[in-house]
């Protein structure tokens, strides 16, 4: 492989794991040609990485592969670590990256429990390294627009939320099918609306109520395809989060995204891929024009650089926090407050 | 006044309040030329019913007009009493009539309070007059559609809805303003979409989650313009209820009412008086045809016949309980089990 071809820039990249969106890296590379991918391995027990090594190969890269990550990152030092693997081994990966101050970009949830997420902060506090989630809905054109027209004040100060993730089902790998190696629904597609009600108010999360099942989940094990939270949030904001699965196979798209934010001026919502502003001011239509996206993974790599973020490290645990106490109300059926 | 017009199978009827949806009954009169207004009086202290005098007049009734209520009730000994007075006095005025045998069509809430709504039942079962709740959206196309399409099978088994209400502000009477008399926006406006759930599931409520607010309320006082409920039903059904008087002034409609209903099968949608459908059957285009809408007065008047109703007294009952279960929960942050 041929390092070193941007000279002392160079990002040489690491991949654990081909089970979550690694394709946000592929997405932003030709933004940054300091980054080179480097090696492959697999992040959890099972893993098949020959997918991901084809597909790396394409973007052009020719990449050492192996069988241990932590071999891996001894041996080949890269300065960004990928991790991707099944969801309750991401926090085992970071920490192992963060020790040997590599920064991480993870797929989210950064944890899957409460002790992982622990020793993920620990290891966070003790490293030069940062870390960055795989929060890539942020940056797709309708909530870039959406969250331009909320900070230009168009819907005043926000009071209710309603996110809804809506997912096709299809057929799932085994590693969705048990709660150790999944981590749960909330905290796997729920965290993408959870982060909307935090990103889009800027208010701490104060309490939590949930609700989560697995019933008619089409032979997926402990897979939950049907959950719904309640937050509570600094000066009685208030945000619903609907979860399913249950998406039917005759839909257009895999996903039916949204959000509603209620505000004292205006309601914004996104739908469709599309943003519609009501507020006191008439216009022609309440269609808002759209803004462009942007690449997650080179925002991290701006981050690295030391410019801001769309999401800092920090926010990235408190959302994925958020989640794990969103879970635990819907597992205990009871209220869980945030400290 | 003109009595004994229709013979034998007269209705008489006698208007207590000009504060709810009185509308109802007129909107139904030219299906029941048996039924006949013959008084109206206020059902709260301040109340005016002048503009419901006159209103009745233009319909060609002419009436009574009595200061006291239960006066009007012993002298005019009326079939039917529709209550529609402040909300925290329905529940009283419902009582009164009961226990004379008249057959009561409130407003909703049937009570705002516990004891209350204790006392209304008991009430019911010592009488022999029947009680009807003004639930008149389910009576509307686009309810009654979805309604039809739902139990013809398209969408299978619920699992998850979201139901919304969201109406204009504007400038509300005192009666709003304080909770004794108003009894709350959960029980005021809520009640639609709480029902919705219980209307479309058919489940118990087993449990619920829910806050409101009244910052921003723009002077309305105690009046919570904010609120959100979390439910959870029979057989680990999960129902969210955003409620709003936050709708912009330029908004084409003064509500924005909407439910979606995710099934095994499919999901259904109701949303600007329209229905939309996807499920697993290729169709050309998601939106339904819609039936037509009924009256929900002449509706009850045909549960009083000894016909079915759309709704039952003990449903009212239980929609009623569910919004104070909910308002409880709201004060007091915590969950509420039902029985």
């Amino acid at each position: 492989m041929l390092q070193g071809l941007s000279g002392g820039n160079e990002m040489k990249v690491c991949v654990v794991g081909s089970t979550g969106h690694v394709g946000y890296v592929f997405e932003g590379l030709g933004q940054m040609p300091e980054v080179d991918i480097i090696a492959a391995a697999p992040g959890s027990k099972g893993e098949n990485i020959e997918s991901l090594c084809s597909t790396i190969s394409r973007y052009g890269y020719a990449i050492n592969r192996y069988g241990d990550y932590i071999r891996m990152l001894d041996m080949e030092k890269p300065n960004i670590v990928v991790v991707a693997c099944y969801f309750g081994d991401h926090a085992k990966v970071s920490v192992e990256a963060l020790k040997r101050d590599m920064h991480v970009f993870s797929e989210k949830p950064l944890a899957t429990t409460y002790e992982d997420l622990d020793k993920l902060k620990q290891a966070y506090k003790n490293s030069n390294a940062l870390i960055g989630g795989m929060f890539g809905l942020r940056y797709t054109p309708c909530f870039l627009t959406a969250k331009k027209v909320v900070e230009e004040g168009a819907i005043g100060e926000i009071r209710l939320m309603n996110a809804q993730k809506s997912y096709k089902l299809g057929n799932r790998g085994e590693n969705y099918k048990n709660h150790k190696s999944y981590g749960g629904t909330i905290p796997w597609v729920g965290i993408h609306a959870i982060d909307w009600l935090y990103w889009f108010s800027g208010k701490k999360f104060l309490s939590v109520s949930a609700s989560h099942s697995s019933m008619y989940n089409r032979g997926h094990g402990e897979l939950e395809v049907s959950a719904l939270c309640h937050f509570v949030m600094q000066d009685e904001i208030f945000g619903s989060v609907s979860i399913d699965y249950l998406r039917p196979s005759q839909a257009p798209t895999h996903a039916d995204d949204r959000i509603r934010i209620v505000g004292t001026r205006g309601i914004i919502e996104v739908m469709n891929d599309r943003v519609f502003l009501i507020n006191d001011e008439p216009r022609e239509q309440p269609e808002m024009n759209m803004v462009s996206g942007k690449s997650v993974f080179a925002d991290f790599i701006n981050y690295i650089k030391g410019q801001s973020s769309l999401i800092s490290a920090e926010d990235a645990f408190i959302v994925t926090e958020a989640c794990l106490k969103a879970r635990e109300s819907a597992d205990r059926n009871s209220i869980v407050f945030f400290k």
